[in-house]
Parts: structure tokens; C-alpha cells; sequence
């Protein structure tokens, strides 16, 4: 008898604990922008590929304000091949950035890094062609490490800091959890970045929600 | 001092609790196989694409024994465009599979269902082009689901049945967990079955290990 209910005192304490640490896992629900390979051009790239002072034309607005996809679209081509109808993004940044997929890996010929947006680590050159010109880059190449843009008050009341790791799991026959995703904290509307090859390897759409699970330190 | 002695014992129960759940969560480290598009032919559809009573050569042996894969491609073709190059597998089986990515959804302009290898629902058709005929197919038409070929053996060691859904973890800077992954069990190699888009999601190649890190009942 002792026995039995020392068992169930230690069951009543293991479904306390799970449902207490259940609790703390849960933060919120967020919105999934999902990426397609695109490209950010400095002035200078602008100038060769379309012509000098061309101007991009406005596509669509994003859901980040004041960022835009513009009608405008590259051929990005490696040793191995090209994609064609890759779209710019708009404004115009300081250095050029070209965010690819790890399935245009075999395409292009290239080993594409895996990268934070903005670092401009070296790679293998890829070339980009426009209908003014050609331009050959081996910066800013990359696959774009998952990141949530998240605003500034949200991240307050969730106490989470600029830089933090989280878990995002995803529902459906397909389910995943993506770890290590990067918060990045400013004016922003709350949203998980994920690329196609991630969207499609759980089957989610751009809108869909994801459930932001735990913290992670490391 | 009482209260302080209360507060060490419930964080001394967690940490136990823990400490219980991962031993009990963590349960074995298997090779990935990554799965590219590919089909498997019945002869019907051999005989139409490749001419009466055409065998396939072998281009190389797959890790479950007696599949390969074949020298012998097709293209798949749809009302958006086509995919050129696609494997074929051998041997032969009862009925035509078309085994493909999400990411072609968008280049063949049709909608591809996630499904079990094996189930032969209803589908768009897709037409397979070959050097000596073409054929339409509105079954077995897929992105196949993911899992796990599973050893007899290795299975009852773990209490693991056929049917079972298990999670699985990856490493690196793309690290995720999938989920709700079916145990097939059978003459096997142990192998988790991934395709293109989830191995390019997680960084994942061919032959990397992942851990198979708790069991699912629902």
C-alpha cells in the first residue's frame, strides 16, 4: 500500500512537472513569410545589369514596411547552369546580396553557404546577367539561416532579446520543429522567415502560423 | 529554512524528471537516405516508354537490398512544364509510382499530395516522357512521407512495432526535428527515408546521422 502510493505520488509529481515545463514551452503563435530565391543589388550592380539610374518598379509590398519585390528579375548562373526569373528586392542596399536555395546547389554548380542575412563572407563566385549587363559576385552569396523578425514591444513582454534562439514547431503530416531560429528584435511586424526548401519540407504556405515553442541559449 | 529545504527538493524532483525523460527520449543514432525524385515503373508503362519488353540497367545498387537505381531517366511533364531526367528505380512493381518534390508543384503546375509510398490515391496527372513513348498517370502520384526502414531485429530491441510514429533530430546550423516519421519494419538496413526539399531544409546529406529522440502514439 505504502508502496502504491508512493508510485502515484511520484506520477502526480512527473505530470506536474511536464504540464509546468508544457507551460513555460508555449509563447505565442507568429505568421510564416516564406522566402524564394531573390536578390538585393547595390547602386552599382543596378547601374550595370539595367542600365545607370535605372529604377526599380514595385511588384508587390512585403510585409516588413517599406520593403518591396520589384517586377524586376535576374538569371543567376554557376559552372554548372543558371536559374532564371530570380526576382529583386527593393530598396537598394549597400552591398549586394544573393539569397539561393541549397537545391539550387546542383543547378548552379556551386556549394552555396549557409549564412545570416547581411554577412558577407566570401564564396564561389556566381554571376548575375540582366538585360544591360553582367556582374560576377563572391560576396553575399548564400542560403539564409531562419530568423524571426520580431517587434520591439512583443519581445519585451516575452523577454526575448535580440539575438536569442528559439524553436518554432509547425503542424500537419509533415510536422517539424526548426531550432536555433535567430530573433531579431526592431520596428518590425512579427514574422518567422523560412526559405522554400524548409517551407516545402513541412508542407507550409506562406501565412501559415507556427507555434514558438521554447528558448534555447546555446 | 524549511521553505528553502522545499524549494532544493522540487528542483532536485525536476532535475530528475528530466534527466528520466531525456534517458528515456534518447534511443538511437541511424543513417539518412536522401530521396530525389524518382519512379518506379510497372511494365506496362516500361513496355510504353521504352519499348516492348525493355529491361533497365543498373547504374547502382541502393541500401535496401535488391533495389538500384537505373541508367534509365524520364521526363515529367505537366500543364506548367517539365522536369527532366528523372531516375528511374528498379526492380519493376505492380503499379506506376511518381515519386516528387514539393518544390516541383510550382514548375509542373500541378498539386503534388503527401502520401505513404504505396498509396495509389487519385491525383492531377503528371505524363512521363520516354525515348519510345508517353503515358499519362493520375496515380501514385506523390511526395512520399517520410520514414524509417527499420530492421527486424533492431526494432523489437527497441519496442518499436510497424506502424509506430517516432521523432527524429538533426544537427548543425539548420537543425530541426521531424516529426510523426513511420516505422516500417522489415528485412531493412535501418534508414531514415528523406526527400531533396527536407535533407536542403536541415542541411542534411546522404549517409549524415540523425537521432531518433522519442516515440509518438498519436
Amino acid at each position: 500500500m505504502k508502496h502504491q502510493i508512493k508510485r502515484q505520488l511520484v506520477e502526480l509529481i512527473v505530470d506536474l512537472v511536464c504540464a509546468a515545463q508544457k507551460d513555460e514551452r508555449d509563447i505565442l503563435s507568429i505568421p510564416v513569410g516564406v522566402s524564394n530565391r531573390h536578390v538585393h543589388l547595390c547602386r552599382r550592380d543596378m547601374d550595370i545589369l539595367f542600365g545607370s539610374g535605372y529604377e526599380m518598379q514595385v511588384l508587390r509590398e512585403l510585409t516588413q514596411e517599406g520593403y518591396y519585390a520589384a517586377r524586376e528579375t535576374v538569371v543567376v548562373a554557376g559552372p554548372g547552369g543558371a536559374v532564371g526569373g530570380v526576382r529583386l528586392l527593393g530598396p537598394l542596399r549597400a552591398h549586394t546580396q544573393i539569397e539561393l536555395l541549397l537545391t539550387d546547389e546542383k543547378t548552379l554548380g556551386v556549394k552555396i553557404p549557409l549564412r545570416d542575412s547581411g554577412d558577407l563572407g566570401l564564396s564561389r563566385p556566381v554571376t548575375l546577367i540582366g538585360p544591360a549587363g553582367t556582374v560576377s559576385n563572391d560576396t553575399g552569396v548564400m542560403a539564409a539561416l531562419r530568423h524571426i523578425h520580431m517587434n520591439t514591444g512583443e519581445a519585451v513582454t516575452l523577454g526575448l532579446r535580440d539575438g536569442d534562439l528559439v524553436c518554432a514547431e509547425t503542424q500537419g503530416e509533415r510536422s517539424v520543429v526548426f531550432q536555433k531560429i535567430r530573433i531579431r528584435v526592431g520596428n518590425f511586424r512579427t514574422e518567422l522567415h523560412l526559405d522554400v526548401d524548409e517551407a516545402n519540407a513541412c508542407g507550409l504556405k506562406h501565412g501559415d502560423k507556427v507555434r514558438i515553442i521554447c528558448e534555447r541559449k546555446d
